[in-house]
């Protein structure tokens, strides 16, 4: 039976604002399943990824998409979705997430997936553009002379950020976050470009990794004004994962805390309640739990639930921050909604909140936060 | 529905091991929403600290003690408490938490709240005393020598210990525990204790965080035998939270295991279930979720029910924290007696434990250990 | 009332793939109480560690295997156990149980417990070996030179792990996983095994703390090519917990990712998401959360159900760890048929798994994965 806390949240119009383009063109089953695991390694031979929690979400949540009854096998799952168009799947799959503006972050193999405007085009809902501060600089690297790479920067970042409304970093994969919180010098900046504009020279291939141009990045997106977001916590195995817990940035936040910049934390999983902490003593702090509810599935609720602990409503976010297979589009908006429902529906029956509180709070998260922070029209 | 165990918890008499003083004055909104918050930058504009789970329970738990129903607007509950003198206030609050014995500790911003026998003739109830090591030193530090200082803090420290019961330090606040375990050499302490005084004769406000001082504290505390409190954990953006897991503790707690001292670990938030553990292990170590449950509000019965894994049930405690407005004196107890409702109320059903099994637990947890470890007479 | 979920689960017959031998003789309640906790200090005059999650759940679930009711007072129980022989009590819990094979480890205190054959022959149930490297060391060291040391250690692996199906290391709690992932050179190894024998002779006892030594063990283990059980998170106090975090062997899981050789993350417990991590994103990585499920008892459901998270499901184990008291063996099997219940039963009613899915996955948590690892021939 559904309640009406359920249908009301069923009805936010969300706004996702860390997202990744659908996938562009098919792909193989071994290629799917590649796609719904943070693992970069090969799935082992006696084990199918569909085996896993977030597996089990898209054969429950996906397959009536499909035209299949809920928790369809991963074998009639995998034919009724081979014989969809893409555009098709992920137009359905898009369309019943109930999400209204994608905030789409470029940076990551962008070729095989969806550019903001096609997305627009295809699922006709609101689409921005998030920039990701490493493949800037990545991007204007070969060719430049060392003194001339951070104006070449700040030329490409300022172009780029024109039609943006927030900037990435992914200083947690490249490194880590027990960073030196104060900016490099320029001549520390000289030196590292120097070194990694030779190797780039030398044939390897532009992937900037060096913690002096990580943290130029980093004072550079924070000097631009706009909203940074930051990835944190469980990612793929370039993470070294207890590196990546938030509370490490605490120096570098209070650093930036003058800037005018709100830092924005991503997924944040297993680190999310810290996450939590730091939203709630600084004011230009906000986190989500992203990636965390995807692949956590049946478990997301809790992970929902955790996020609603320390920081005060105003400072917590929705996204899906899927890349490639819709599904994952479908299931970080159905799953947010299934764990706000499974998380509040507790404190509205027992007295603790009243209905509308629930939709208020859930209304922020899933959208005015959102829309407040990166100034979008559609608050 | 009530159910039985609800309504025995509610009648267990507290003993609230770390608490502080309420509001002496009136304040202004402003002032009332910067103090149900660790965060000490001002509020932004764009929010309300009302909007946050401790604003929810606030609206949820104590309205109806002003006569308003259950989960008023922030607005009606504004200004049904600004039409209440602050003794009324306080003493409806505090009594109708069920807590019958405060142990306050003095320490912080002391000019703005109650004192303990301010407390104890207002709400006519049993008060005693938690001394501050900090506090103590800068206390006596204006005009000591270098080599006087400690023989000073020594004489100061046994005045004030004749009428408290337990001792706190804040090290985690003024350093973090990754401090040298072993206690510093009477040398080291001279050199800092000179410099430190150096820095207030030149104008500097006497507030310790020299971490040989520190040190020097922990060592003179533990020599007294008296409790020792320690903050844990989640606190104001002085504390640097991954530098105040309990775990870094570890070596110094061994290093003190022979002392007789009993070290209670405060809050512990989000590293309680560490607390636990040292709790299991260590004869001489408990802990408590003070803090955590007050700002975690509809979600701190998850935080209670963690506090019940590894930890022996004569090892935990129950705190609230509270400083400053009398709401937190009363939802800390409100929000205690609910987390182990929740908490417990399944087990009983499901057969796990029994329905004296639970009362015996609450009880040791609500007050008979805090009575055993301060040597109360009320036990 | 039983569901059938319920019922089925009860009929898994569980692989314990980490425990160690029931206890050979009668023991005092003074030693049972100090084997049923991580400490290894003496339990303080003022509690009974009967008054702790592990001792009401054996109230609960093993009073009845010994004729008394359910929730016995811990005084009944001491009398009914005492009046059972030893083996007898063994063979009644461990039956119980539903366990069918044990996979013993047999490197601590053997001479207290009964052996792998020994228990085999008193239950009449499958039962393989597992091998402590650091035993293994220790055995061969006295009278050995340091030239010889790692030849003799070799020789004595081959022969045990002839009969063995696995290796165990406890490098987390002789040193930490704080440890350099590159395996050790032999002039390092030769240099400390000199320093360890010299020790050694002047009437140290022979244990192996070097890490050195350490970091040799598990390049010898993993050149075996035998599953490699870690130690990690919780135990006794000589952890620190803080680095038996298994994010700390991020960078020496991937320095022996070609080796072919799997490592399972035990217990875990409260670094259990971080372990699902590294079961996510490294093939060769699996993990339990064997000793945390008994020591937190009722709340060992929260346990199970964090332990289900991101891991795919072909990455996950079941243990109990249990040793000595053969209440432990018992609990474990109970407590985690329990907590798979109380984790998937919502999931089942709200139909985001189906009933097989959640037999599935117990199934291969149970039994499947042990089996497939350690090339048992019982699956």
């Amino acid at each position: 039976m559904r309640t009406e806390l359920q249908a009301r949240l069923a009805d936010i119009p969300l706004i996702d604002h860390h997202v990744h383009g659908p996938l562009r063109d098919r792909v193989s089953r071994t290629e799917f399943e590649s796609l719904i695991t943070e693992s970069d390694r090969p799935v082992p031979s006696w084990m199918t990824q569909f085996d896993s929690q977030i597996g089990f979400a898209i054969r429950r949540h996906c397959a009536p998409l499909l035209g299949l009854p809920e928790r369809a096998s991963a074998e009639d799952y995998w034919a009724a979705r081979s014989e969809l168009d893409p555009d098709e799947l992920t137009r359905r799959l898009l369309s019943a997430s109930g999400t209204r503006h994608w905030l789409i972050e470029t940076g990551y193999r962008g070729e095989q997936i969806l550019s903001p405007d096609e997305l627009g085009q295809l699922v006709d809902e609101q689409v921005d553009e998030v920039v990701r501060l490493e493949s800037v600089l990545e991007s204007v690297a070969p060719g430049c002379t060392a003194e001339g790479l951070v104006a070449a920067f700040r030329d490409e970042l300022a172009r780029r950020a024109r039609s943006a409304v927030g900037l990435k970093s992914i200083v947690a994969y490249r490194y880590g976050f027990d960073f030196d919180p104060e900016p490099p010098t320029d001549a520390d900046v000289l030196r590292a470009a120097g070194e990694w504009l030779r190797s780039i020279d030398s044939g390897a291939p532009p992937r900037v990794d060096d913690v002096v141009l990580l943290r130029m990045l980093l004072r550079e997106g924070v000097a631009t004004g706009l909203p940074l977001q930051l990835h944190a916590g469980y990612g793929d195995p370039d993470v070294e994962l207890h590196r990546c817990d938030p509370l490490l940035l605490t120096r570098w936040l209070k650093a930036i805390e003058g800037s005018g910049s709100d830092v924005l934390l991503l997924h944040c999983y297993p680190f999310h309640r810290n996450a939590g902490y730091l939203a709630q003593v600084f004011p230009h702090v906000y986190f989500d739990v992203g990636l965390g509810i995807n692949y956590t599935g049946a478990r997301s609720a809790t992970v929902v639930a955790e996020s609603l602990e320390l920081a005060p409503f105003a400072k917590i976010l929705y996204s899906s921050d899927a890349w490639g297979p819709p599904e994952l589009h479908h299931l970080g908006a159905v799953l947010w909604r299934r764990g706000m429902e499974l998380a509040m529906r507790p404190w509205v029956e027992e007295g603790e909140w009243s209905l509308e509180d629930a939709l208020r709070v859930a209304t922020l998260i899933g959208r005015g936060n959102a829309a407040r922070v990166y100034g979008l029209s559609d608050d």
